[in-house]
């Protein structure tokens, strides 16, 4: 028996659940998550998670992807079909911070997040040493333009599934947006909408606020304007200097990091213009 | 059309969802909400809600129910069905402290908790003025003597659906628990396992922690050990004193016990055992 | 024996804390609590919060005052001097929402909050019993034009030492602020700075976040953007409608408002620029 | 000019701030910080923490330290008085799981907490190469006994100034502890005092709570029952199985161990009885 997880969505019609779940019993499936999500808000857009084991012996994959695709055809949904625990491969850009990059590559090697790392990059020498003791391969970025640096990343970025930006502090431009064209995970050391662009900890304790965040989102055009997947916050007070909040938003970071990629990699994240849907 | 709402608890077994949203699209029934959940560690348990519009002159309510009926024999399962939006009759008993009391009632006037309030009771005299204000029948229990007050209670909470102690400080007796054979909903000001018993506060004090709690459960025999429905918790420091562990707490019991009974009057909470399942 | 609280705001300089101690040990006070805050990051200012008990036989309040003056004078210093225990008298405007009002008015009642609330002001007649219940004047405002509103509110104003916008919706004017000149605590329905102005819920609901927020703070003639005594911050997922945000928004809003009142009325805060020193 | 921290616990008292502080200005130092309370509910405590500057060539430290042994001797107080920015030396032992013992040592070298790893030693092999990557020599323990395991961790621990146990499995013996003497450090994985001892997560699980937590404290004879110096919580559901809550009770693990010693190192936290008191 192999477990697969099936993402459907589609405009929200009558009978959907019926419908998906009788396709998953005739294959011969066992439905052991089905999360589902209906926004009226929005014009009605309906979202599916199902996670079932089957017999690849009696239901081939192929099989399955057909099924899906003919029903996905006629309820007009995007669909995706993933075997589970099949990890995804990441690249992964970091700058001179390496918080972040420790602590996702601690928790692949522990197996609490299930995806390959197919390489570390940065535009800095840092996190060689990190990188090499848990054997990722790490590709120093050339110091001498945007563009060269952003070609060396599409190149090495040609088998990757998605990037992650695990404090990354360049913005990645949108014809290299297009040109990757898959998802990109970025961490942002505040908690949006507040504090966009450059220095958030300083812009926090500039204005005084009590409490922190950090936020993973998908990158878009629009600098720390894409889809969010997790925040985190934490109480401050008038004691936390501008280096303080640092110290403290470093843990949030990468809080925030990590439940965005486990929530990625399980595959419980659909985007839907500027939102999200993350199930549990 | 009419809003529904279906609970569905059995054994856990192959095509469940498939067979119940099948039913409900037979019945020319429209889902607008469905959560599930299985449990394998406790030897697989299924657990579903069903939120959903009908059309009560095509499938009147009694059609539903016989339907429900007979798929749940076949699969044998718990269940209810649920009207939305019908309020349950609900007695609350309180002691002196009328906090959550004066929260409960002003959430059900603004409309945010469904729940008709039959009563108010209380061994003291303090909340009294308090249900006036919001049109609340207050009865004053009796003071001589645990039977005679219990007695009281049992009389008074006839007609209704479930029980709220919103700080009330009397332990309810076996036999009352068995005569009144409905769900009586608690809360008690720790974060339990933690503090059981008498002066949570001044325990938790005692001991020195640094969060402190409140949590809101089902009455059961054995005190303070029913099925948690929600925990709120908040930091201290050294600087609280006993006194102001009380006045935080104060404020998580309020939370605590509000989201309890949003959850239990939307009917989205399962009891099994010493656990629940609440769904969001 | 009284308790007084004395607040002292300066420069930074050598031998503060010893000078100012040795003047309450003079003064035979025995100090109970002494909080003190410098920040370096402003050029060096200098917060002190003293409550000590003193015998008012030995050294009447009048003298603790010449003695504090004096010493002030040569410290360059900002002071209060309070007796602990008096309640300031504070106005309360309020429109359709009466959620934070009545969590108020219940504090105060409790003995939980030490202020005595001359009168509830409203433009809207929702508020009117609540008042009446715990037996507070209640004015209606004139309804027609903004004028002819902050005109009675400042009359109605005169005796009081603070006033709380316990969600009043309508904007205060630059001259209404100057005219009053004492400090206003408004209760904002998000978390600063991320979306100010009008429908902070929806804007928060359009943008996706995941987590939503509560901002106390003084008013000042920037929309919003006074300074900030207290925030509170609370999950959300997709599954929250704007209307779900607001519903729990309307807890944030009462917890944030409350412990901006008690922080306050305890003689804990003082403002600076836009930022806040809140002693715990 | 050096910056010291002196730390000083006695009997409440009249007139201490002022001695104290005009004892460091008599010795020509600016306080930078200054931290007290004092606890009426233990008959009167008084715990004081002061950060200051001082020239060495005016003041050298044994004349600090004369000071303030007399002062010491004049108001019955302990007292420490350390040098800022001078580490400790810690010895950590961990079992199998490596996850907190990653994020020390990660922290350790990105410079957020002033401490020298000593040592880190196991009874199993699994930290071996983390520690070797972070530069911290790695002792294996002896498998057989626990008399031949402490004796030693105990030659191991000569040097040392204290000692953290990073999800240490063992008990360590009322025997070890008295040679020891020193403090010693453990995140325990359980918000205490629930769920003492084996498996909490498990325990966790079976009660059915709504939230998990993870308790640093120091250790004592009396198994998990010693003073706390960090909590750390987080929200679970019905959804998660008791592998769920291991995984999100590991970061709940770093992050209380990590705060706890953050507070330690910094010399912010006293020990009185089973309480601390831990300035911010």
């Amino acid at each position: 028996m192999q477990r697969a997880i099936a993402l459907i969505q589609c405009p929200d019609q009558t009978g959907l659940i019926a419908r998906i779940t009788a396709l998953v019993a005739h294959l011969g499936g066992n439905i052991i998550a089905a999360d589902q999500h209906t926004t009226a808000a929005e014009g009605g857009l309906f979202f599916m998670r199902l996670e079932f084991t089957f017999d690849p012996s009696r239901s081939p994959r192929q099989e399955l992807e057909s099924s899906f695709s003919r029903l996905a055809h006629e309820i007009r949904a995007q669909w995706q079909l993933h075997l589970a625990g099949v990890p995804g491969k990441a690249g992964i850009l970091v700058s001179r911070q390496t918080h972040c990059l420790a602590d996702v590559l601690h928790r692949v090697r522990e197996g609490l997040l299930c995806m390959d790392i197919a390489w570390v990059a940065s535009n800095h020498e840092q996190a060689r040493s990190l990188a090499g003791h848990y054997g990722a391969p790490f590709h120093l970025l050339p110091a001498e333009g945007k563009a060269l640096q952003e070609a060396a990343i599409l190149e090495l970025a040609k088998g990757t599934d998605f990037l992650v930006l695990a404090r990354y502090m360049q913005v990645l431009s949108a014809p290299f947006l297009k040109a990757y064209g898959r998802d990109i995970i970025n961490i942002h050391h505040s908690f949006l909408p507040g504090f966009k662009g450059a220095s958030p900890y300083q812009q926090a304790w500039d204005r005084g606020v009590k409490v922190i965040g950090a936020t993973a989102h998908f990158v878009t055009e629009d600098l720390d304007e894409g889809p969010i997947i997790e925040q985190r916050v934490q109480r401050v007070s008038h004691r936390d200097s501008p280096e303080d909040l640092k110290r403290k938003g470093r843990d949030l970071e990468q809080q925030a990091l990590a439940e965005a990629l486990l929530a990625y990699t399980e595959h419980r994240v659909f985007r839907h213009g500027v939102r999200t849907v993350v199930f549990d």
